[in-house]
């Protein structure tokens, strides 16, 4: 392996690339970005080694296409059609049904490999990038068996060598899945945030008392609309049916208050609690 | 200062206990508390230096009352009517007013400071507490002109040995806002924690796909019920409308996904980034 491509280099394009230079110092990474000032920018926090533009694909072994979901899937197209035959693209987006419906008929279909690493920060930009941001995190491999199979083998290889574990899911019950343990997290913290700023406006000590409890649950409320607004649109259905559910679950819990039913609202959070044995493992 | 006694020796009365023991070596720590386990464990692991009765408390230079809300207000006389009258006596509940109303009338009204540290984990019980845990936190006292000078006196030094910035509130206000920043943050992770527990049901792979974007976002259901039922029950009306200002910010988010509105939804979260400032300092 010779040149990677890494088009979108923020949290994840960078920390992939961090992670893959340094095990295969050998290579070039080659960034290709539309903000002329994040490429700079990752030329000298050495992410990249030097930038490069859509011509140059050609001469790529391995492609990481790791910009919006929305912009992705605009230009999944144009790539595979400059690739070699040799070339592996993978992309590593949030939601992976419209992706996968996208390549299907392109003759080049065997070259890519759609995967959603589980991981990041409420962060973004080539400032994010950071070394290690893989290790024991799980990669979902959508529709592995699309992909010839020593691109299926070589993408392996790498991606357990930076750590991740890996999950095979079709896209379909990826994207319903994530908007339960992802999308509805975004929405619920995002939402919280707005409330208590809403209210702020008027009362501005109450930050003053706000804990790391509250802290850590508004945490992805400082994440980037630039990439999740594109997610919404594409994981549509899904998101909207976690969030009536979620809706329905608040109202619940805010009916037993007014009806005075604390023995209830005791079992709903003790029920709630095994969460604990859940979350066991999750960093 | 002799005798100290802590009223509850779970993850706030057992962290105050061991940095006021580490600052003032020469106190002798008591403990009370219903269950016989915690105090064995609070003895085993140093937390306090013996257990103690209520009977006692005649001889307390430091009453810390960190128990569930509802077991304080209902504490409190007993604990007044049995102090001497230069004994401290404070509270670190969640909720100020029921307290406060109580101790009014009181005839050693002025023996008791009402008091939230603003600090904490998702952890409880004698196990949870740790060294320096209130250490550049938080701490709202309530009514502070209603509790002797020298007592005022007495709290502050301590509380400020310990790291503490203190802030001052009436009870009002503090049960108004503490309802936005910390008791709507509970129920929005717990209620996400169920919505998605109750997915995981019938899909037992759904938490593979959970990465650390939702372990923080609901962190906070894995919280006491003990503790947290008695302190919605205390501010049922702030909670219910912290909870409807939610629910009708969720319900605005879904139905702009509904009628495809992603330019809102783009907005909504950009507004709302600016959380990022506002949580700067906060752990």
């Amino acid at each position: 392996m010779k040149h990677i491509f890494v088009i979108g280099v923020g949290l994840i394009g960078g920390s992939l690339a961090l992670d893959l230079k340094r095990l295969n110092p050998e290579v070039t990474i080659n960034g290709i970005d539309h903000k002329p000032a994040h490429l700079a920018e990752a030329i000298s926090l050495k992410i990249i080694d030097k930038k490069a533009e859509f011509a140059d694909l050609k001469n790529a072994d391995l492609v990481i296409l790791s910009i919006p979901v929305d912009a992705s899937v605009n230009a999944i197209i144009q790539i595979l059609d400059l690739i070699s035959d040799n070339t592996l693209v993978v992309d590593v987006g949030s939601t992976k049904m419209d992706i996968c419906k996208k390549v299907s008929e392109h003759p080049k279909r065997r070259n890519f490999l759609a995967m959603h690493p589980i991981a990041g920060t409420e962060f973004s930009g080539p400032k994010a990038a950071i070394h290690g941001l893989f290790k024991n995190k799980t990669n979902i491999i959508c529709e592995v068996e699309k992909t010839a199979f020593k691109l299926q083998e070589k993408a392996l290889k790498l991606f357990e060598s930076i750590g991740m574990r890996i999950r095979y899911m079709n896209p379909e019950s990826h994207d319903k899945h994530i908007a339960y343990v992802s999308h509805l997290s975004h929405i619920s913290s995002f939402m919280l945030g707005k409330t208590v700023i809403e209210k702020e406006r008027n009362e501005r000590d109450i930050f003053d008392m706000a804990g790391s409890g509250f802290a850590s649950t508004v945490r992805l409320a400082k994440s980037s609309p630039e990439m999740w607004t594109p997610i919404f649109k594409q994981n549509k259905d899904n998101v909207i049916e976690t969030l009536e559910e979620y809706i329905i679950n608040l109202t619940h819990f805010k009916d037993m208050m007014k009806q005075n039913d604390f023995e209830a609202i005791y079992n709903e959070m003790k029920n709630t609690n095994h969460i604990k044995d859940i979350l066991k493992g999750i960093a």
